[in-house]
């Protein structure tokens, strides 16, 4: 059964209506109890387990000048995540999620997308399988991030390719491109777009990249087998995430979106997706940040749903 | 000194600055660390003691039929932050807060704004003095909420005294008032407002009350001087903080607006004081529920600051 449980968050929802507020005094976090409800199939989902990954790749069209960081920083990242010094590894600590780091053939950057496909068939299956493979099956939400450098590129390729639009409607500074360099992102996009004719997940992934992403919508994919609920990060991770819309348009229907990134593209994302991010802070990391504050307020919402007292209980009729 | 430190704050935006992500990608996060650096004094701003005060008091006004919940209500909502089954309850337990709960003369309701002043000119004193006597001198930060059946009304009626506009402008359903209960909300606030002729702090709240909004001033004032940044909930402590600025324009600058209130006068309000709220979640439920959530983001944006490696520490040039 890989459903939402109709059953199980009409119950939430009717408990939801008992406590001692106003009826829909909570707002976003009655919503949130209720969501949670429905994926983990009882009117009293918990948060004991919290798993939170984060996938790293490397990009071949980082070739054309689009960022301002080298390749190279995407590793010494990924180090910084094990070492504990990143920003996702305060706010996972914080926030109570168990973090992995899943490294994806770094010393192999996709191919330049410009020149031809980022990845073959085979690399794009063997990608979607890690991220799978991920998932832990005990887990009660995952949450999902990436880092690589130049990924802010292949991600408007990817949200142009699937839901339309110009590259100048996806393409953002990302890391902080301006002038020429912006430039640069939106024509490598335009090339993209004009030489990969795509209409599916696979071939959209394989055509632009990168493994990171691909890896992302393995975890999607399986999350939703297990049935666990996920909290999908920015612009980069949603823009992965969204390429499944194109095999199955309710992929994603397990999965919130922790926050509406700064980047611009992430905006028009969100509403071509019919979605509402959990939070707005103007944050633009990725790494899974927005997902892991979002985390904060999922918690919050099961506290009241749990914890608090029934008009009955406290004595008020 | 009652005085932001810049020289602080200065230097934990230089630290953030080094921290491994892109200049600024931690939004808002990086602003509410600087915030947090020059109230209490240091570029490392911590919150081991964090304390919430839910202020209560009883409404003259509510004679009028502008609730649809009675008074009885309040003292109930009371008893149920003691015995640990409201919303702030567990919020406070998962943001990790000290709550403290101060009712105020609840058998004796303010007067009836339409017939007279709320309070007298010793009462206003006397709730002051007990919001202000509430604050801990050590807290590190200091969150701000209220439970008073009918203050929904009479925080139209500070709004509008303070800024301006007319009474509809202010008025909203509060805990779910419709149709003529709506519309004789905005006539007992258009009365008051035509009977009171007021211009300062202590006048304005005399007027309408009440005298868990008097305390909110008290212990808003009270924090400033003691140098504790303070989070503000939504629509009602708001309205009661912003009497302040009557006497002040710079009272609320140590504040934080935690959330924005689905109450439909909070977006004018927030606007009127040119703040921004940390939290955007639809919520509308009062107790300090809002400045609870918004001290898990200030927690995250903290962790982030402190915890995070430099560029230099990881190796990252």
């Amino acid at each position: 059964m890989t459903r939402f449980d109709q059953i199980a968050a009409d119950r939430a929802a009717a408990r939801q209506a008992t406590l001692t507020k106003p009826a829909g005094s909570l707002g976003r976090l009655e919503a949130l109890a209720v969501f949670m409800a429905g994926w983990q199939g009882t009117d009293r989902p918990t948060l004991d387990r919290a798993q939170a990954l984060v996938f790293a790749g490397n990009h071949g069209i980082t070739a054309q000048g689009v960022t301002p960081f080298p390749p190279a920083v995407t590793a010494a990242m990924v180090a910084n995540f094990r070492a504990g010094g990143a920003a996702i590894n305060q706010l996972c600590r914080v926030a109570g999620a168990d973090l992995g780091s899943v490294a994806l053939d770094l010393d192999r950057p996709t191919a330049d997308f410009t020149q031809g496909p980022a990845m073959t068939s085979a690399e794009v299956d063997d990608a979607m399988a890690q991220g799978a493979a991920a998932v832990d099956p005990t887990a009660q939400v995952l949450l999902l991030g990436e880092m690589g450098i130049g990924n802010s590129t292949t991600s408007a390729a990817l949200a142009a390719a699937t839901f339309g639009g110009r590259a100048e409607d996806w393409v953002g500074p990302g890391t902080g491109a301006q002038g020429a360099m912006l430039a640069a992102k939106v024509r490598v996009v335009t090339e993209g777009l004009t030489r990969h004719a795509v209409t599916g997940t696979h071939d959209t992934l394989a055509a632009f990249g990168g493994r990171e992403q691909a890896a992302i919508c393995g975890a999607v994919r399986r999350a939703r087998d297990l049935r666990i609920p996920v909290i999908l990060d920015g612009f980069i991770c949603t823009a992965a995430a969204a390429v499944l819309t194109r095999d199955d348009p309710d992929a994603l229907s397990h999965c919130l979106i922790g926050h509406e990134s700064a980047e611009q593209g992430h905006r028009r994302l969100i509403a071509s997706l019919a979605m509402q991010p959990v939070l707005s802070l103007d944050m633009r990391l990725g790494e899974g940040s927005g997902a892991a504050v979002a985390l904060l307020v999922l918690r919050a919402a099961l506290e009241c749903h749990n914890g608090m007292a029934t008009f009955a209980e406290a004595g008020i009729v």
